[in-house]
Protein backbone atom coordinates (compact mmCIF):
# COMPACT_ATOMS: atom_id res chain seq x y z
CA UNK A 1 0.00 0.00 0.00
CA UNK A 2 1.69 3.48 -1.11
CA UNK A 3 2.13 5.51 1.85
CA UNK A 4 1.49 9.38 1.09
CA UNK A 5 2.33 12.53 2.72
CA UNK A 6 0.24 15.44 0.90
CA UNK A 7 1.25 18.82 0.51
CA UNK A 8 -0.84 21.81 -0.28
CA UNK A 9 -4.41 23.06 0.25
CA UNK A 10 -5.71 24.14 -2.82
CA UNK A 11 -8.55 22.39 -5.17
CA UNK A 12 -6.54 19.15 -6.59
CA UNK A 13 -5.31 19.25 -2.89
CA UNK A 14 -8.98 18.84 -1.46
CA UNK A 15 -9.66 16.45 -4.32
CA UNK A 16 -6.56 14.05 -3.30
CA UNK A 17 -7.57 14.27 0.11
CA UNK A 18 -11.41 13.37 -0.66
CA UNK A 19 -10.35 10.61 -3.10
CA UNK A 20 -7.33 9.29 -0.75
CA UNK A 21 -9.36 8.76 1.84
CA UNK A 22 -12.23 6.72 -0.27
CA UNK A 23 -9.83 4.41 -1.98
CA UNK A 24 -8.63 1.48 0.18
CA UNK A 25 -5.91 0.91 -1.63
CA UNK A 26 -3.78 4.13 -0.85
CA UNK A 27 -2.91 4.99 2.91
CA UNK A 28 -2.56 8.97 3.10
CA UNK A 29 -0.71 9.53 6.31
CA UNK A 30 -0.30 13.40 6.92
CA UNK A 31 -1.78 16.25 5.40
CA UNK A 32 0.77 19.52 5.48
CA UNK A 33 0.01 23.18 4.81
CA UNK A 34 1.45 26.64 5.19
CA UNK A 35 -1.50 27.42 6.91
CA UNK A 36 -3.29 25.00 9.24
CA UNK A 37 -6.63 26.10 9.52
CA UNK A 38 -6.94 25.44 5.76
CA UNK A 39 -6.51 21.79 6.55
CA UNK A 40 -8.23 21.75 10.58
CA UNK A 41 -11.13 20.25 9.19
CA UNK A 42 -8.84 16.95 8.26
CA UNK A 43 -7.61 16.62 11.47
CA UNK A 44 -10.08 13.99 13.24
CA UNK A 45 -9.18 11.65 9.76
CA UNK A 46 -5.37 12.33 9.25
CA UNK A 47 -2.49 13.84 10.91
CA UNK A 48 -1.97 17.47 9.80
CA UNK A 49 0.81 19.84 10.31
CA UNK A 50 1.97 23.12 9.02
CA UNK A 51 5.81 22.20 9.99
CA UNK A 52 7.54 20.95 6.84
CA UNK A 53 10.38 19.46 8.49
CA UNK A 54 8.04 17.27 11.06
CA UNK A 55 7.01 15.13 7.61
CA UNK A 56 6.54 11.61 8.52
CA UNK A 57 8.10 8.93 6.18
CA UNK A 58 6.73 8.29 2.98
CA UNK A 59 6.63 6.58 -0.26
CA UNK A 60 4.68 9.12 -2.35
CA UNK A 61 4.94 13.50 -0.86
CA UNK A 62 2.81 15.15 -3.64
CA UNK A 63 3.44 18.85 -4.17
CA UNK A 64 -0.51 20.42 -5.23
CA UNK A 65 1.10 23.95 -4.27
CA UNK A 66 1.05 27.05 -6.86
CA UNK A 67 3.56 26.66 -9.71
CA UNK A 68 5.27 29.41 -8.28
CA UNK A 69 5.31 27.41 -4.44
CA UNK A 70 6.64 24.02 -6.49
CA UNK A 71 10.72 25.48 -6.09
CA UNK A 72 10.62 27.18 -2.57
CA UNK A 73 8.99 24.36 -0.61
CA UNK A 74 10.43 21.33 -2.29
CA UNK A 75 13.81 22.71 -1.03
CA UNK A 76 12.76 22.36 2.41
CA UNK A 77 11.77 18.78 2.24
CA UNK A 78 14.53 16.32 3.28
CA UNK A 79 13.47 12.86 2.57
CA UNK A 80 14.48 9.02 0.65
CA UNK A 81 10.58 9.33 -0.71
CA UNK A 82 9.74 10.36 -4.32
CA UNK A 83 8.62 13.87 -4.37
CA UNK A 84 6.54 14.70 -7.47
CA UNK A 85 4.65 17.82 -8.28
CA UNK A 86 0.93 18.10 -10.07
CA UNK A 87 1.31 21.06 -12.51
CA UNK A 88 1.28 20.99 -16.26
CA UNK A 89 3.82 23.70 -17.08
CA UNK A 90 6.58 22.83 -14.52
CA UNK A 91 9.41 21.11 -15.17
CA UNK A 92 10.42 18.46 -13.26
CA UNK A 93 13.31 20.22 -12.60
CA UNK A 94 12.11 22.76 -10.69
CA UNK A 95 11.75 20.20 -8.03
CA UNK A 96 15.18 20.89 -5.46
CA UNK A 97 16.33 18.86 -3.31
CA UNK A 98 18.55 15.35 -3.11
CA UNK A 99 15.35 12.68 -3.06
CA UNK A 100 13.96 11.22 -6.18
CA UNK A 101 11.80 13.37 -8.37
CA UNK A 102 8.97 12.98 -10.70
CA UNK A 103 5.93 14.47 -11.80
CA UNK A 104 1.42 13.64 -11.35
CA UNK A 105 -0.29 15.59 -13.24
CA UNK A 106 -4.09 14.77 -13.82
CA UNK A 107 -5.54 16.61 -17.15
CA UNK A 108 -8.84 18.08 -15.19
CA UNK A 109 -10.05 21.13 -13.94
CA UNK A 110 -10.86 21.01 -10.91
CA UNK A 111 -13.09 23.31 -8.26
CA UNK A 112 -13.11 22.95 -4.59
CA UNK A 113 -17.05 22.94 -4.78
CA UNK A 114 -17.23 19.95 -7.42
CA UNK A 115 -17.02 16.25 -7.09
CA UNK A 116 -15.14 14.89 -9.97
CA UNK A 117 -14.11 11.18 -9.75
CA UNK A 118 -10.98 10.05 -11.15
CA UNK A 119 -12.26 7.25 -13.06
CA UNK A 120 -10.26 6.99 -16.71
CA UNK A 121 -8.89 10.02 -15.32
CA UNK A 122 -5.79 10.59 -17.94
CA UNK A 123 -2.28 11.29 -15.33
CA UNK A 124 0.83 12.38 -17.19
CA UNK A 125 3.15 10.51 -15.40
CA UNK A 126 7.44 11.70 -15.08
CA UNK A 127 10.29 10.27 -13.34
CA UNK A 128 13.82 10.48 -13.52
CA UNK A 129 13.55 6.93 -12.51
CA UNK A 130 12.09 3.42 -13.86
CA UNK A 131 10.69 2.25 -10.95
CA UNK A 132 9.30 6.19 -10.04
CA UNK A 133 7.89 5.86 -12.91
CA UNK A 134 6.19 2.55 -12.62
CA UNK A 135 5.29 3.82 -8.62
CA UNK A 136 3.25 6.39 -10.43
CA UNK A 137 1.85 4.69 -13.15
CA UNK A 138 0.73 2.17 -10.65
CA UNK A 139 -0.28 4.86 -8.37
CA UNK A 140 -2.58 6.20 -11.11
CA UNK A 141 -4.21 3.27 -11.68
CA UNK A 142 -5.63 2.51 -7.78
CA UNK A 143 -7.03 5.90 -8.29
CA UNK A 144 -9.31 4.63 -11.46
CA UNK A 145 -7.51 6.90 -13.74
CA UNK A 146 -5.06 6.23 -16.57
CA UNK A 147 -1.28 6.63 -16.27
CA UNK A 148 0.70 8.39 -19.60
CA UNK A 149 4.53 8.72 -19.87
CA UNK A 150 4.59 12.05 -20.64
CA UNK A 151 7.96 13.82 -20.47
CA UNK A 152 8.21 17.89 -19.53
CA UNK A 153 8.77 18.95 -22.75
CA UNK A 154 5.17 17.27 -24.25
CA UNK A 155 3.52 18.53 -20.81
CA UNK A 156 3.74 21.43 -21.70
CA UNK A 157 2.42 21.20 -24.57
CA UNK A 158 -1.00 19.41 -23.38
CA UNK A 159 -0.66 21.73 -21.06
CA UNK A 160 -1.38 24.84 -23.49
CA UNK A 161 -3.90 22.64 -25.92
CA UNK A 162 -6.47 22.51 -22.46
CA UNK A 163 -6.16 26.42 -22.41
CA UNK A 164 -7.45 26.19 -25.52
CA UNK A 165 -10.16 23.43 -24.82
CA UNK A 166 -11.25 24.50 -21.26
CA UNK A 167 -10.67 28.11 -20.85
CA UNK A 168 -11.09 29.35 -24.31
CA UNK A 169 -13.97 27.58 -25.14
CA UNK A 170 -15.66 28.09 -21.17
CA UNK A 171 -14.78 32.02 -22.02
CA UNK A 172 -16.90 31.50 -25.59
CA UNK A 173 -19.97 30.41 -23.28
CA UNK A 174 -19.01 32.79 -20.87
CA UNK A 175 -19.59 35.75 -23.20
CA UNK A 176 -22.29 33.95 -24.95
CA UNK A 177 -24.09 34.24 -20.83
CA UNK A 178 -23.08 37.51 -20.94
CA UNK A 179 -24.69 38.43 -24.14
CA UNK A 180 -28.33 36.41 -23.56
CA UNK A 181 -28.67 38.46 -20.73
CA UNK A 182 -27.71 41.60 -21.95
CA UNK A 183 -30.67 41.01 -24.10
CA UNK A 184 -32.76 39.15 -21.40
CA UNK A 185 -32.53 35.62 -22.92
CA UNK A 186 -32.67 33.05 -20.64
CA UNK A 187 -29.02 31.39 -21.58
CA UNK A 188 -30.99 28.16 -20.24
CA UNK A 189 -32.61 27.78 -23.62
CA UNK A 190 -28.93 27.40 -25.17
CA UNK A 191 -28.46 24.05 -23.53
CA UNK A 192 -29.45 21.51 -25.55
CA UNK A 193 -27.24 23.59 -28.77
CA UNK A 194 -24.20 23.32 -25.87
CA UNK A 195 -24.82 20.31 -25.13
CA UNK A 196 -25.28 18.73 -28.87
CA UNK A 197 -22.23 20.91 -29.64
CA UNK A 198 -19.90 19.28 -27.59
CA UNK A 199 -20.42 15.69 -27.81
CA UNK A 200 -20.90 16.31 -31.64
CA UNK A 201 -17.25 17.51 -31.67
CA UNK A 202 -15.95 14.37 -29.33
CA UNK A 203 -17.76 11.99 -31.58
CA UNK A 204 -17.18 13.12 -35.06
CA UNK A 205 -14.19 15.18 -34.38
CA UNK A 206 -14.16 19.20 -34.26
CA UNK A 207 -13.02 19.43 -37.73
CA UNK A 208 -16.40 17.91 -39.08
CA UNK A 209 -18.53 20.00 -37.00
CA UNK A 210 -17.81 23.33 -37.35
CA UNK A 211 -20.38 25.32 -38.61
CA UNK A 212 -21.91 29.04 -39.08
CA UNK A 213 -21.59 32.12 -41.07
CA UNK A 214 -17.69 32.26 -40.89
CA UNK A 215 -17.45 28.41 -42.32
CA UNK A 216 -20.17 29.37 -45.66
CA UNK A 217 -18.71 32.54 -45.88
CA UNK A 218 -21.84 34.30 -45.00
CA UNK A 219 -20.84 37.79 -44.64
CA UNK A 220 -24.06 39.01 -44.97
CA UNK A 221 -24.74 37.19 -41.52
CA UNK A 222 -21.24 37.70 -40.45
CA UNK A 223 -22.69 42.17 -40.72
CA UNK A 224 -25.69 41.23 -39.05
CA UNK A 225 -24.27 40.02 -36.00
CA UNK A 226 -21.86 42.45 -35.82
CA UNK A 227 -24.46 44.80 -35.56
CA UNK A 228 -26.06 43.12 -32.94
CA UNK A 229 -22.74 43.80 -30.87
CA UNK A 230 -22.33 47.18 -28.84
CA UNK A 231 -19.33 46.59 -27.09
CA UNK A 232 -16.04 46.75 -29.30
CA UNK A 233 -14.03 44.08 -27.81
CA UNK A 234 -16.38 41.44 -28.20
CA UNK A 235 -17.18 42.99 -31.45
CA UNK A 236 -13.46 42.79 -32.76
CA UNK A 237 -13.39 39.49 -30.72
CA UNK A 238 -16.48 38.42 -32.97
CA UNK A 239 -14.18 39.20 -36.22
CA UNK A 240 -10.85 37.73 -35.20
CA UNK A 241 -12.40 34.39 -34.71
CA UNK A 242 -14.62 34.45 -37.86
CA UNK A 243 -11.64 34.98 -39.82
CA UNK A 244 -9.52 32.16 -37.45
CA UNK A 245 -12.20 29.86 -38.89
CA UNK A 246 -12.69 30.81 -42.47
CA UNK A 247 -8.89 30.63 -42.43
CA UNK A 248 -8.64 27.50 -41.04
CA UNK A 249 -11.05 25.78 -42.98
CA UNK A 250 -10.04 27.29 -46.48
CA UNK A 251 -6.82 25.54 -46.50
CA UNK B 1 -53.89 16.31 -36.66
CA UNK B 2 -51.05 19.23 -38.58
CA UNK B 3 -50.85 18.44 -42.28
CA UNK B 4 -47.51 19.74 -43.56
CA UNK B 5 -46.27 20.63 -46.96
CA UNK B 6 -41.84 20.47 -46.19
CA UNK B 7 -39.82 22.64 -48.22
CA UNK B 8 -36.22 21.76 -49.29
CA UNK B 9 -33.79 19.04 -48.38
CA UNK B 10 -30.83 20.49 -46.32
CA UNK B 11 -29.90 19.08 -42.82
CA UNK B 12 -32.83 20.79 -41.13
CA UNK B 13 -35.50 19.51 -43.82
CA UNK B 14 -33.75 15.83 -43.54
CA UNK B 15 -34.33 15.69 -39.53
CA UNK B 16 -37.73 17.10 -40.12
CA UNK B 17 -38.28 14.25 -42.39
CA UNK B 18 -37.60 11.61 -40.11
CA UNK B 19 -39.35 13.43 -36.88
CA UNK B 20 -42.77 14.12 -38.87
CA UNK B 21 -42.64 10.44 -40.02
CA UNK B 22 -42.02 8.70 -36.45
CA UNK B 23 -44.28 11.35 -35.03
CA UNK B 24 -48.23 10.34 -34.82
CA UNK B 25 -49.51 13.67 -34.43
CA UNK B 26 -47.92 15.14 -37.28
CA UNK B 27 -49.40 14.32 -41.20
CA UNK B 28 -46.34 14.92 -43.16
CA UNK B 29 -48.47 14.84 -46.52
CA UNK B 30 -45.55 15.69 -49.57
CA UNK B 31 -42.53 16.89 -50.06
CA UNK B 32 -41.00 19.43 -52.37
CA UNK B 33 -36.90 19.96 -53.19
CA UNK B 34 -35.82 21.93 -56.09
CA UNK B 35 -33.79 18.93 -57.20
CA UNK B 36 -36.34 15.82 -56.83
CA UNK B 37 -32.84 13.44 -56.69
CA UNK B 38 -32.25 14.74 -53.03
CA UNK B 39 -35.30 13.12 -51.85
CA UNK B 40 -35.96 10.35 -54.43
CA UNK B 41 -35.12 8.23 -50.91
CA UNK B 42 -38.51 9.19 -49.82
CA UNK B 43 -40.91 8.16 -52.60
CA UNK B 44 -42.55 5.28 -51.53
CA UNK B 45 -43.45 6.95 -47.70
CA UNK B 46 -44.61 10.46 -48.94
CA UNK B 47 -45.51 12.47 -51.91
CA UNK B 48 -42.38 14.10 -53.49
CA UNK B 49 -42.66 17.00 -55.89
CA UNK B 50 -40.17 19.48 -58.11
CA UNK B 51 -42.97 21.36 -59.08
CA UNK B 52 -43.42 24.59 -56.84
CA UNK B 53 -46.65 25.28 -58.59
CA UNK B 54 -48.08 21.42 -58.02
CA UNK B 55 -48.32 21.87 -53.68
CA UNK B 56 -50.85 20.11 -51.54
CA UNK B 57 -53.41 22.01 -49.46
CA UNK B 58 -51.86 22.00 -46.24
CA UNK B 59 -52.18 23.53 -42.35
CA UNK B 60 -48.73 24.12 -42.50
CA UNK B 61 -45.81 25.13 -45.32
CA UNK B 62 -42.00 24.70 -43.67
CA UNK B 63 -39.42 26.13 -46.14
CA UNK B 64 -36.42 24.76 -44.54
CA UNK B 65 -34.17 26.20 -47.32
CA UNK B 66 -30.92 28.64 -47.31
CA UNK B 67 -31.49 32.01 -45.83
CA UNK B 68 -31.18 33.68 -49.31
CA UNK B 69 -33.59 30.89 -51.35
CA UNK B 70 -36.49 31.94 -48.54
CA UNK B 71 -37.85 35.06 -50.60
CA UNK B 72 -37.70 34.19 -53.93
CA UNK B 73 -39.06 30.32 -52.91
CA UNK B 74 -42.15 32.04 -50.66
CA UNK B 75 -43.11 34.20 -53.54
CA UNK B 76 -43.83 31.47 -55.86
CA UNK B 77 -46.34 29.83 -52.88
CA UNK B 78 -49.78 30.14 -53.39
CA UNK B 79 -51.69 28.75 -50.89
CA UNK B 80 -54.80 29.78 -47.61
CA UNK B 81 -52.09 27.97 -44.98
CA UNK B 82 -49.65 29.31 -43.15
CA UNK B 83 -46.44 29.59 -44.21
CA UNK B 84 -43.25 29.50 -41.99
CA UNK B 85 -39.73 29.82 -42.58
CA UNK B 86 -37.07 28.18 -40.03
CA UNK B 87 -33.76 30.50 -40.44
CA UNK B 88 -32.22 32.17 -37.03
CA UNK B 89 -31.39 35.40 -38.68
CA UNK B 90 -33.93 36.32 -41.34
CA UNK B 91 -37.15 38.63 -40.97
CA UNK B 92 -40.27 37.01 -40.93
CA UNK B 93 -40.83 39.91 -43.59
CA UNK B 94 -38.29 38.25 -46.36
CA UNK B 95 -41.79 35.82 -46.60
CA UNK B 96 -43.42 37.12 -49.26
CA UNK B 97 -47.30 36.57 -50.68
CA UNK B 98 -50.63 36.79 -49.47
CA UNK B 99 -50.53 33.70 -47.65
CA UNK B 100 -50.52 33.82 -43.20
CA UNK B 101 -46.76 34.05 -42.33
CA UNK B 102 -44.85 32.98 -39.50
CA UNK B 103 -41.03 31.42 -37.99
CA UNK B 104 -40.15 27.88 -36.29
CA UNK B 105 -36.57 28.00 -35.97
CA UNK B 106 -35.24 25.78 -33.78
CA UNK B 107 -32.20 26.26 -31.52
CA UNK B 108 -29.94 23.78 -32.39
CA UNK B 109 -27.03 22.51 -34.84
CA UNK B 110 -28.16 19.86 -37.63
CA UNK B 111 -25.85 17.75 -38.96
CA UNK B 112 -27.38 15.28 -42.30
CA UNK B 113 -25.56 11.61 -40.79
CA UNK B 114 -26.12 12.44 -37.18
CA UNK B 115 -29.69 11.69 -35.01
CA UNK B 116 -31.04 14.05 -32.81
CA UNK B 117 -34.13 14.17 -30.73
CA UNK B 118 -36.50 16.81 -30.72
CA UNK B 119 -37.26 15.99 -27.24
CA UNK B 120 -37.15 19.36 -25.11
CA UNK B 121 -35.56 21.27 -28.15
CA UNK B 122 -36.59 24.89 -27.93
CA UNK B 123 -38.40 26.12 -30.72
CA UNK B 124 -38.28 29.97 -31.79
CA UNK B 125 -41.58 30.47 -32.80
CA UNK B 126 -43.28 33.98 -34.89
CA UNK B 127 -46.59 34.44 -36.37
CA UNK B 128 -48.09 38.14 -37.29
CA UNK B 129 -51.84 36.21 -36.42
CA UNK B 130 -52.56 35.07 -32.71
CA UNK B 131 -53.94 31.83 -34.04
CA UNK B 132 -50.73 30.98 -35.77
CA UNK B 133 -48.37 31.63 -32.53
CA UNK B 134 -50.66 28.71 -31.06
CA UNK B 135 -50.91 26.29 -34.36
CA UNK B 136 -46.89 26.75 -33.88
CA UNK B 137 -46.83 26.58 -30.04
CA UNK B 138 -48.77 23.14 -30.46
CA UNK B 139 -46.46 21.55 -32.83
CA UNK B 140 -43.51 22.53 -31.12
CA UNK B 141 -45.09 20.39 -28.69
CA UNK B 142 -46.09 17.52 -30.70
CA UNK B 143 -42.65 17.48 -31.85
CA UNK B 144 -41.55 16.85 -28.47
CA UNK B 145 -39.86 20.54 -28.23
CA UNK B 146 -40.64 24.00 -25.75
CA UNK B 147 -41.93 26.48 -28.03
CA UNK B 148 -40.84 30.61 -26.92
CA UNK B 149 -42.53 33.47 -28.39
CA UNK B 150 -39.48 35.76 -29.72
CA UNK B 151 -39.66 37.98 -32.30
CA UNK B 152 -37.75 39.08 -35.39
CA UNK B 153 -35.26 41.36 -33.65
CA UNK B 154 -34.97 39.02 -30.73
CA UNK B 155 -34.25 35.81 -32.77
CA UNK B 156 -31.47 37.48 -34.55
CA UNK B 157 -29.83 38.09 -31.13
CA UNK B 158 -30.46 34.84 -30.08
CA UNK B 159 -29.25 33.50 -33.48
CA UNK B 160 -25.62 35.84 -33.08
CA UNK B 161 -25.02 33.81 -29.36
CA UNK B 162 -25.51 30.63 -30.69
CA UNK B 163 -22.26 31.48 -33.04
CA UNK B 164 -20.71 31.87 -29.86
CA UNK B 165 -21.36 29.02 -27.86
CA UNK B 166 -21.78 26.21 -30.42
CA UNK B 167 -19.52 27.59 -33.80
CA UNK B 168 -16.88 29.83 -31.68
CA UNK B 169 -16.80 27.12 -29.43
CA UNK B 170 -16.52 24.44 -31.37
CA UNK B 171 -13.35 26.17 -33.16
CA UNK B 172 -11.59 25.99 -29.50
CA UNK B 173 -11.68 22.46 -29.71
CA UNK B 174 -10.64 22.16 -33.29
CA UNK B 175 -7.45 24.41 -32.89
CA UNK B 176 -7.06 21.87 -29.55
CA UNK B 177 -7.37 19.01 -32.12
CA UNK B 178 -4.77 20.68 -34.24
CA UNK B 179 -2.47 21.80 -32.16
CA UNK B 180 -2.20 17.90 -30.29
CA UNK B 181 -1.93 16.19 -33.76
CA UNK B 182 0.82 18.66 -34.33
CA UNK B 183 2.55 17.57 -30.99
CA UNK B 184 1.35 14.07 -31.83
CA UNK B 185 -0.79 14.05 -28.35
CA UNK B 186 -3.99 11.54 -28.97
CA UNK B 187 -7.00 13.66 -28.57
CA UNK B 188 -8.78 11.59 -26.74
CA UNK B 189 -6.63 12.35 -23.78
CA UNK B 190 -8.58 15.44 -23.64
CA UNK B 191 -12.07 13.98 -23.16
CA UNK B 192 -12.96 13.78 -19.57
CA UNK B 193 -11.33 17.32 -19.39
CA UNK B 194 -13.57 18.57 -22.67
CA UNK B 195 -16.58 16.52 -20.78
CA UNK B 196 -16.21 18.11 -17.14
CA UNK B 197 -15.31 21.66 -19.23
CA UNK B 198 -18.92 21.74 -20.61
CA UNK B 199 -21.28 20.35 -17.62
CA UNK B 200 -19.35 22.18 -15.13
CA UNK B 201 -19.99 25.77 -16.85
CA UNK B 202 -23.62 24.50 -17.53
CA UNK B 203 -24.28 23.06 -13.75
CA UNK B 204 -22.56 26.22 -12.26
CA UNK B 205 -22.62 28.66 -14.89
CA UNK B 206 -19.58 29.87 -16.73
CA UNK B 207 -19.15 33.16 -15.34
CA UNK B 208 -18.04 30.60 -12.02
CA UNK B 209 -15.89 28.54 -14.02
CA UNK B 210 -13.31 30.08 -15.96
CA UNK B 211 -9.97 29.27 -14.69
CA UNK B 212 -6.34 29.20 -16.16
CA UNK B 213 -3.43 31.84 -16.82
CA UNK B 214 -5.19 34.52 -18.52
CA UNK B 215 -7.53 34.79 -15.31
CA UNK B 216 -4.78 34.08 -12.67
CA UNK B 217 -2.97 37.25 -14.87
CA UNK B 218 0.07 34.36 -14.95
CA UNK B 219 2.18 36.11 -17.70
CA UNK B 220 5.02 33.44 -16.69
CA UNK B 221 2.64 30.62 -18.09
CA UNK B 222 1.51 32.88 -20.88
CA UNK B 223 5.00 33.34 -22.25
CA UNK B 224 5.35 29.38 -22.10
CA UNK B 225 2.63 28.84 -23.84
CA UNK B 226 3.07 31.14 -26.76
CA UNK B 227 6.97 30.05 -26.93
CA UNK B 228 5.27 27.05 -28.11
CA UNK B 229 2.69 27.93 -30.69
CA UNK B 230 4.60 28.34 -33.88
CA UNK B 231 1.86 29.62 -36.27
CA UNK B 232 1.14 33.57 -36.14
CA UNK B 233 -2.33 33.70 -36.34
CA UNK B 234 -2.60 30.91 -33.83
CA UNK B 235 -0.60 32.70 -31.29
CA UNK B 236 -2.15 36.39 -32.02
CA UNK B 237 -5.49 34.16 -31.65
CA UNK B 238 -4.05 33.46 -28.02
CA UNK B 239 -3.39 36.81 -27.01
CA UNK B 240 -6.49 38.25 -28.03
CA UNK B 241 -8.53 35.85 -26.29
CA UNK B 242 -6.26 35.91 -22.93
CA UNK B 243 -6.71 39.62 -23.03
CA UNK B 244 -10.28 38.66 -23.47
CA UNK B 245 -10.74 36.86 -20.41
CA UNK B 246 -8.30 39.71 -18.39
CA UNK B 247 -11.11 42.12 -19.16
CA UNK B 248 -14.04 40.51 -18.73
CA UNK B 249 -12.66 39.62 -15.55
CA UNK B 250 -11.13 42.83 -14.05
CA UNK B 251 -14.58 44.19 -14.62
Amino acid sequence: MTKIVLLGAGHLAVHFYEQFTACPKVHLIQWYNRSIQKIYFAKEQIKITDQINELEDADLYLLCVKDEAIEPLSEKIKTRGLVVHCAGGISIDQLKGTFRKGVFYPLQSFTKERFLSFDQLPFCVEALEKKDQQLLCEFAKQLGGIPHLIDTEKRAQIHMIAVWVNNFSNHMLDLGNDLSQKHQIPFEMFRPLIEETFQKAMSMGPQKTQTGPALRQDLKTIEKHLDLITDQDIKKLYLNLSTSIQKKHEQ
